[in-house]
């Protein structure tokens, strides 16, 4: 249904906001009415900080999170360990990991997951230069913060592969119940995992 | 939750992307990220589209319907039938009356109903613009195409009272059974309303 309502330019702006993922063309419709009834100042400043972004935040050379220079803040931070990478999918699970404040290393976002079925092989990640990086930066520790699903299995295995003979230690998150969870509505394959990975008791 | 991320001009996407109505802080760092891998010129073309509609859209000096001009398209329209004008809500009802296909006259956006609980007078829409235009225009016929609540059926009243004596004629939508609906499941007040207002088969 492409709708022609009596202005171009409300026709244009729908289409576009229409391409936003989740957001439909009714959905569309409302929001660009909203932005017409809201001060000008407000959705000039919307429109604005969406180019902005686009135009200017690049990718970190050295880990490929989201940055505003060649290389992100994080990897400048001189109070981060640069001797512990934590090796994730993704600029949001940068974020995550970042919430927990348990991590003081650095970063390699691979961009995506190995996922033959997708056609997403590993030189389309950013596994080379991982590699490239452990042989060049002393990095001591990779620790492998990837979705426990058969992709995440798979990339981390790969990527194990990779660093095998180089000397680096090669850690994975822990996988187990969460905290918070009841037992019994737990999945039988978490908890004989958790079973098998059990650790000691203090 | 005003969380930073790793870069201003990400946070400040975010932040105006999560004023959108029904668009919180998860959503607009998702569409956030989407616009960041995305082409550089769809992301642009969203942020100028916006910006574009927002600077250029104005609202018709007769009718108060959107419009690129000072009249809109339909109130410049010589096809239009100008002695009969419908009377609606807001933008969005003039796309639903036009949807229709149903009606060849012109508009008038009040630009709210009245609701004193809300704190919206008569002042505080068109509907002073409306009485001089049915005077000036030469209306024959004001079609009242407000949504059946109580805010609707009081400016209905409202508008009636005002145009009284001027000799035009007012009507109002026509309530009753919508088209499809099982009678069983309609509700008392509306098949009650349908009943009273019974038409002559044909």
């Amino acid at each position: 249904m492409n709708q022609r309502y009596n202005s171009n330019l409300l026709d244009t702006a729908v289409s576009e906001l229409s391409k936003l993922p989740g957001i439909g063309r009714k959905t569309a419709l409302r929001l660009a009415l909203h932005l017409l009834r809201k001060e000008k100042e407000e959705s000039v400043a919307l429109g604005e900080s969406i180019i902005r972004m686009r135009e200017q935040i690049r990718y970190c050379e050295r880990c490929h999170n989201i940055s505003e220079e060649e290389e992100c803040e994080l990897c400048s931070d001189p109070s981060r360990d640069p001797t512990v990478v934590c090796v994730v999918e993704n600029v949001k699970d940068v974020m995550a990991v970042e919430a927990t404040h348990e991590f003081n290393g650095l970063y390699h976002v691979l961009g995506g997951l190995i996922a033959p079925l997708d056609g997403i092989g590993p030189s389309d990640l950013e596994i080379d230069s991982l590699v490239e990086r452990v042989g060049k930066e002393g990095v001591k520790e990779v620790i492998l913060a990837l979705s426990p699903t058969v992709e995440g299995d798979t990339t981390n295995f790969y990527i194990f592969r990779k660093l095998e003979g180089t000397g680096v230690e090669v850690t994975v998150l822990a996988r187990g119940i969460s905290i918070g969870n009841e037992l019994e509505y737990t999945d039988e394959l978490t908890l004989g995992r958790s079973l098998l990975n059990r650790i000691p008791f203090n």
